[in-house]
């Protein structure tokens, strides 16, 4: 057993889900397996098991991201919790509320999970330290630091693929500086032992040291495709554009953009990731992301059930309910 | 039986709800009967009735409208399914997704239902075209084109009070030129075989070759409502006065505005309706609207039976759950 | 027996809540003796109760404020009831229509109680004097005038700890010019024949008069606090500051903000209340916010049950539904 974290307590059980790294592979293998029962419940004719009646979740938004509230909404209303949305900047900061104060009162409301996004890295864990002891922090991204379960949905895609990560090779294109997406992906990938993990980027966009985390590193596209299994293309945010970080949309798709025929480098039955939302043409071509080696709507839907097993697990460690999927 | 179309399908049953034109008078019956005995529903003790729980409805508004989004809302709330706002010109939009790719992943959180409003005319077919089979769309409103909940509800309203079409007289006055409205109730009428429709406007807002709808026009209010058994109110919109069709609001009212007066020349028992908001003092003086003539608030109540009965007989297409109302 | 009051009725029992003024002290007992009850619900596993399934709530806010919503929508989503929330100045009103029409529809959409937040004193009684008898109205906050539900809490929270409300004083400090809280707690304390209820401000933010509703003055806060059982500090809003009527933040706090030294000359188990949110360093020390006498968060907690007691019972006098609590 692992030294007990924030997250994963002193009996080594899942109480929050602030960030990958350091997560024990048990607990994260428990996330996938759990997941992988609920995908039953949302293709069901009544998508709806009773696990959180009665439960609040709180979806505490301090960035706006109408798609990914959207995908915890859903999935605590198909666990039949009473879910609150909550845009924070729009409210209770406008007559000067701090944050700690914004937490005690909705936990004096009797709140189980709090869904937090913040542009901040670290607010999660912030929180979560804060928080009482019957409340659950689910990390929906912050700042430049981790976005724990679009990294689980991502491994539960390609693990429904590939299911051996000893023997794949994986690839993550695109603005690897900025994005909290990837390094939420290798710290699930290393976990689970994957064969090889590379990262591949225009030098302006890898963080200095990128290696210490036990990825290859790829300036090049083509060399960087060359044989993988799975190739992850991430999202370029527009604003990276203005600065002097790139030279121009056009240029960076040229160069890194992932079209029919770089695709050909890959290992014949490579797939192809993307968290979305996709800028066609830009990180990717569309007859690519709609290609038939594309898993993007897949993701989309594993989604749901990851979220619906990271609420269940960390909701089950302060309740009798237990985890059975009804 | 009548040809499949996008809307009915080959076996001829609804599938969407994308307009009024077109529908076959055995479908747009089937609504209005199904209407009937959820309206029961909206006025037990308890009103909910269990037929769409666990299906997930999602209002895609990208034309912002409270009024109707909340019917749609209590309407899905009442039949127990879980209900996602999403108020699209200020979520994925934002982030540069485009309407394919905002459905896509919508479908593939398995949403069931989207109730779709857009300033655009042809919106909802659009999406119904590139949905996949499990999902239906219920038109709430499309740029000048259809609004079919609206007039479903209408001529429910008429039924309520003048069973036999074929013996009524039906005046619409307004701005026909630019409402989605109108067009709707004219289908809706005709199908049912209405004796006469009546369309009353100043020559500015009349379209072109409305004749062709099988309508009479009318440019004078006191010969259009001479003897009518229903009188159909429109809403004017306000921008329209900036403009140069129309003189001012006060002219305006002085020639199509509906009073006491006017209402004399109509059939001693007929109804005035009007598809809200009022615009009092413009098309319509309060007298008349709060008056006994007025079933403008049963519209209202009749709007959220037709919704209830629009989503579950395009989910009974869909499902195994049978159309029995609980 | 009371005479009827429009939030009595003829039967004395509650049908709106609108204003504590004026309620009879059995009514306002029920209402805390109900709120007990449901104390017990919101710390259970499973935080709901079916009494109010099937009914409607409608949010209905003209000025904003997502902590009170919040409040709302969770104590009505634990009764079982479907929620609607209407940010109403930016909805209809947009489109011109007015309160009554607002309120008609939603009436014909048979929603069953409002819940009306507005800027203007006497908001929530015109709603009630014009709505239909099955509909009920809760203000939650109405211009200066009153604000119920929070004055309930108030000394439900204050019985919680001093049940004798006959041998206690309590001390309001702050704004009780602009505070419709201050005028609620001042009601609610005398009905319940508190022993004595002091004001405390400076002399520029007490209401001329203020005496005639029995409380004494108090313009130094030291006296004021002298041997007080419990301590309401009221929030201080920043834009009073911008007028003539306050120094600065600071010299307020120097005059009028409850620090620990201060605290010292109220009874040894005084506790210290706040509507929140707290301006911490303006009206109170986050020492004193935080500190063992502090029973703010409890004010939180409290407010659920208030307001689910609220709707229960004002729901109780339109249905058979009865008042017991599953």
């Amino acid at each position: 057993m692992s030294a007990p974290t924030l997250q994963t307590g002193a009996d080594g059980r899942l109480r929050h889900l602030l960030t990958v790294e350091g997560l024990p592979r048990p607990r994260l293998e428990e996330l996938l397996n759990t997941a992988e029962s609920f995908l039953g419940v949302t293709q069901r004719e009544v998508k709806k098991v009773p696990l959180l009646r009665g439960k609040t979740v709180v979806n505490l938004f301090f960035e706006s991201s109408t798609r990914t509230r959207t995908t915890f909404e859903l999935a605590a209303k198909r666990l039949s919790a009473d879910v609150i949305n909550l845009s924070v900047s729009t409210s209770a900061t406008v007559k000067g509320e701090s944050l700690l104060d914004t937490l005690r009162n909705l936990e004096a409301m009797h709140a189980d999970i709090f869904v937090v996004r913040h542009g901040t890295s670290g607010a999660a864990h912030f929180i979560a330290q804060h928080c009482l002891p019957h409340v659950a922090v689910l990390n929906a991204g912050d700042g430049r630091h981790a976005h724990p379960t679009q990294a689980l949905l991502d491994v539960f895609t390609i693990r429904r693929h590939k299911p051996n990560f000893d023997q794949i090779k994986v690839a993550i294109v695109g603005d690897i500086l900025n994005s909290r997406v990837a390094r939420s992906q290798i710290h699930a990938l290393t976990i689970l032992d994957t064969a090889e993990v590379r990262v591949v980027a225009p030098r302006t966009l890898l963080p200095v040291g990128i290696e210490s985390l036990g990825v290859k590193v790829f300036t090049d596209l083509t060399q960087g495709l060359a044989g993988v299994d799975v190739i992850i293309m991430l999202r370029l945010q527009k604003e990276r554009m203005r600065g002097a970080l790139l030279p121009s949309e056009h240029e960076y798709y040229r160069q890194f953009g992932l079209t029919e025929a770089r695709l050909q480098g890959a290992h014949p039955e490579a797939i192809v990731m993307h968290p979305g939302p996709i800028n066609r043409g830009v990180e990717i071509d569309s007859s690519v992301a709609d290609g038939a080696r594309s898993v993007i709507l897949e993701q989309v839907t594993n989604g749901i059930a990851i979220r619906m097993a990271a609420m269940s697990l960390i909701m089950g460690t302060r309740t009798q309910d237990g985890r059975e999927v009804g």
